[in-house]
């Protein structure tokens, strides 16, 4: 998920540093202000303590609706994937062979303790930063063991759970200072291969569903990025987009492969971001399962 | 929007409507406090103060978002149709013909004065008791009035804008005290002739557009109802309906026409029922523009 800054905000830069560390930022900074709540959302709750320190944007984040993700694991749960949080690093020097020997090669083994939210105590056997958030895996059969008292796992990628056992495994919240930073600051290799910009002067979802169907107008991708404009829409965006001047792009059509309006005949005169992100998924559900490689 | 009585919640009965009168029913009756805000947020702005006393219930209701729909009109706004109130009624006798002449028969005009959120005060030329909502319809060239001081308007159809002119022009509200009410208590004749239940248990609603693009499994129709179940689901409302248990229903596949899930593969473990809504209504765009009749 990215969070980009489409330049319409009346935010002063001035010590926004200070300011996010001390005050609420919905009305200073309203870009960090989402970014730390939807990271906060994400989080599963048995690490939230820890990872977000009291925060005056956090304050009422209590009432919002729990999203009930597959890693959002309650104490009782197994999955043989979880979140955690590295809190301590054991150092045991073991020596090789025969203590009684000597000058035999001393051997560091580090271990480092997790809390995932389970009972038990849970060691990976690499060295983590304290207070870093990681992913675990467990054995399967680790299942059987649960009431007993420690238990040993390996640290593997947050996108392992998902690639091995299809779990939705969360999202990651991304910064971004202007529209094209959206899509120059990607983290993948070879960027996004298929952009869609979405507008209510767009063309319609249900013509490009129809005729990707036909004439595969979509082709296959990896990493799709669909972008959602503000109450002002994308042109403002583009517009207060210094980059994007220099090169001469002044519409956002140019900066797309799809221009698309995911609600043709909308009854209601304004969609707000939040309801055009359902219907948006809901809207390109389709294109994914057939195009998404 | 049909507001159903699951049977979950633990209000009682006793003493409802003077509770209702006085104060927050969001504990006490939840579904009345549901169909209470829904009413009030399909109210233009400009008829709410008139339309619903001050309440508990819509303390907060300012807060929540706007709909923003066609008949929400601003005070300059200019539209053929309006949502109004009548303020008051205007008796007129006029004696037809040369008054100096006896006995002419006398004629009664009576006019109703409209609150239609314009500076000018509008009149229908029917009696429409004071209090009453009401959707009139002014001539095309009174646009061109606006500034002088009076109006007439025709008394319509609250149907007629979207009938006449494609506008969508809100949603009326009712409470069902029982899951089979929402079906036998329809208002058009005929009743509703297509009905989809939601639940993760049902068929794909992507197999459901498939199927009925190719063999018509869903026929054309002209009332689609879409029902959507509370937390535990639509099983539990069917098995707190009296009326189904005594005609043998016990599972709610055999109450509609279709029992589809809306979000196959569904990442999150739950869907609440208002993000639910988004998606059916997104999901079940197609079947409606092809089959609605």
């Amino acid at each position: 998920m990215v969070i980009f800054d489409d330049g319409q905000a009346t935010t002063s830069n001035h010590d926004v540093e200070v300011i996010q560390q001390a005050s609420y930022t919905g009305y200073t900074d309203p870009n960090y202000f989402l970014a730390h709540i939807l990271a906060y959302l994400e989080t599963p709750p048995y690490l939230r303590k820890q990872l977000f320190p009291m925060h005056p944007d956090l304050r009422l984040a209590g009432t919002l609706p729990s999203l009930d993700m597959p890693h959002h694991l309650r104490r009782t749960d197994w999955c043989q994937y979880r979140e955690g949080i590295a809190t301590s690093q054991d150092v045991t020097t073991k020596t090789r062979g025969n203590p009684v020997k000597k000058l035999k090669p001393k051997v560091s083994k580090v271990m480092t303790r997790v809390d995932t939210g389970l009972h038990q105590a849970v060691y990976v056997s690499i060295a983590v930063p304290t207070q870093s958030r990681l992913t675990v895996k467990f054995r399967d059969s680790d299942f059987l063991n649960i009431p007993s008292g420690e238990l040993t796992a390996t640290a593997v990628a947050p996108s392992t759970p998902r690639e091995e056992a299809g779990y939705y495994w969360g999202y990651s919240t991304r910064s971004a200072s202007s529209l094209s930073t959206v899509l120059t600051e990607c983290p993948f290799d070879g960027g996004y291969d298929l952009t869609i910009g979405t507008s209510e002067r767009g063309i319609s979802l249900f013509d490009l569903n129809e005729s990707s169907a036909k004439a595969q107008a979509v082709p296959e991708f990896r990493h799709m990025m669909v972008v959602f404009g503000g109450v002002a829409g994308l042109e403002v965006a583009v517009k207060a987009d210094k980059e994007l001047a220099q090169i001469g792009v002044h519409s956002p059509e140019a900066l797309f492969d799809h221009w698309v309006n995911l609600v043709p005949g909308q009854g209601s005169r304004t969609i707000r971001t939040e309801e055009a992100v359902w219907l948006g998924l809901m809207g390109l559900r389709d294109l994914v399962l057939k195009n998404g490689m």
